[in-house]
């Protein structure tokens, strides 16, 4: 059995898994990124320390991993092992696989590579969840923001600048609601999670009467499930969120389909709980809007599976 | 020198080209369509009239060819050789490149290729035009509408079901103006020489005092160049109709540069005419709209250079 190690460097947890060669993970082991208090040195030489332990706890040596692969955020060229860009993390030009193999007593750094987390979680899915076997897949994460990721032959796509898959930074709304990135209208700003609680608080603010303010008696608490769980038990204006929400959604995955044909779309993010509630509506619009009605061939549109294991496992395939 | 031979299947001509290694197309003949008033068998038998022609023209023998490709409307599976469909010609499953191949007594189908023919125009650029050399290159056409071809790896990218780069169909008003997809504010409605007309048109009937009454005496006579010709003079009503068009055009080519990150993204079609009279502020911006603002490397925004023979060189570089 061939074993790889997955790291997930996520802005709140370093998460480190020992994958098999099957793409499941085996052990699993975490401690908390210390973000804004303390050097990106120290986060790596944490996943080190959570490299050689997941290893121990595997039962085997760390040379005896064939690969370690590092899902981050930013922009990173994956061939160098290199983070080009994070700003989040202040990281301009870092070269974190190298500084990892210091860490690892020289683990070859050919060894170690690097993908930005939504790649990452993309490839994931294509290996071992909802898109597994694919050859083309799409990955779209409802959450903060909106994520993409891009799959095609079986490899993460990230453009001749390692800037490619920004899917959620794509204009549905000409001169609508202002992005961070400095655009108007971009899809993140109506499809992700942040967007659903805006557009919640909206339709709060215009009906007292809603019952949404019995599950969220504050606009403070107003969540992500708010509207969902509304509208299951028969509330109107909860409704009425819940299906804007999901034609915002369907027009940016329809754009996508159209320009790409994947064998899979795959959604992950927190908004995937609702499961069909979700996914059932999403597909009826997605289908009849896409431009290809009469391919013999249709796009699987599915709903992410490994959850937070997808950035473990996708940086163990990298 | 080895020699292949491009035909662009268009809805007005049937135009064929002899192309040498270097994509020269050394001799070039045509025939009309004659869509509508014959068969389809009746107009692949003129490709195959065309065939001979050029490469009698060109001081060659048709077996010396070593390929021929076919750049034609509708979707394409281009490993089979036959045309999914095409409304407009009103095919279906049509095996044009068996058919080919009986016109031509029986030249090797499996040397007879086919493509989407904006495929094909995206891949003759990507080999000897604008986008010469670029291993990922995007083309946007703006003609009646808004066609797209995307090469990555050298290749057309066609996606799973031989339906993808459908650019044209990705919306970027929400329920904006119809489109004859299905959709409402697809990027074709604001992009396209027919929404450029449309917007000049608009202009037009809200100002009578505009010097573009006297470029087009009236509505019907409007055309592509109205607006950009008498924005160059100076009629304010002309202007406001360029910068809205290409205000419109610049967001739907950033979205395709957030998505792809292309080496090179190459603009086609008649509008292109106008140079940098559309290229400069189209330019301005696209980079100031696009994600990846600090990345080291930029995508080259180019106008296609290859013009009607795009299609030729493309079909012959399949």
């Amino acid at each position: 059995m061939r074993y790889s190690i997955g790291i997930d460097f996520g802005g709140t947890n370093i998460a480190v898994g020992l994958v098999d060669e099957s793409y499941r993970v085996v052990t699993k082991s975490s401690l908390p990124t210390g973000k804004g208090t303390r050097s990106v040195d120290a986060m790596v030489a944490d996943m080190a320390v959570l490299c050689r332990k997941v290893a121990e706890d595997g039962g085997i040596t760390l040379p005896e991993v064939s690969s370690i692969g590092i899902a981050t955020p930013g922009t990173v060229n994956s061939e160098k092992g290199i983070v080009i860009d994070y700003p989040g993390m202040g990281l301009s030009s870092y070269p974190m696989a190298a500084i990892l193999s210091d860490c690892l007593d020289g683990f070859d750094p050919a060894r170690i590579r690097i993908a930005n987390d939504a790649n990452a979680a993309a490839l994931g899915e294509a290996v071992a969840g909802a898109a597994k076997g694919a050859d083309t897949a799409l990955m779209i994460t409802l959450g903060t923001g909106v994520g993409g990721g891009i799959i095609l032959g079986g490899r993460i796509y990230d453009g001749f600048n390692f800037s490619a898959a920004e899917l959620g930074h794509t204009v549905i709304v000409k001169d609508g609601h202002p992005c961070a990135c400095g655009r108007r209208g971009c899809f993140e700003q109506y499809a992700s999670a942040t967007a659903l609680i805006r557009m919640t608080r909206e339709e709060m603010e215009t009906c007292p009467e809603s019952a949404m303010w019995q599950y969220s008696p504050t606009l403070e608490s107003v969540n992500g499930l708010t509207s969902f769980e509304c509208a299951k038990a028969g509330d109107a204006a909860a409704k009425r969120v819940v299906d804007r929400y999901i034609g915002y959604l369907a027009c940016g995955v329809a754009n996508m389909m159209n320009i790409f044909q994947p064998q899979v779309l795959c959604i992950g993010g927190g908004v995937c709980g609702q499961g069909d509630n979700l996914l059932k509506p999403l597909s009826e619009l997605v289908f009849a809007e896409q431009y290809a009605k009469t391919a013999p061939q249709k796009t699987r549109l599915v709903i992410a599976t490994l959850g937070n294991d997808a950035g473990i496992v996708g940086a163990a395939a990298l």
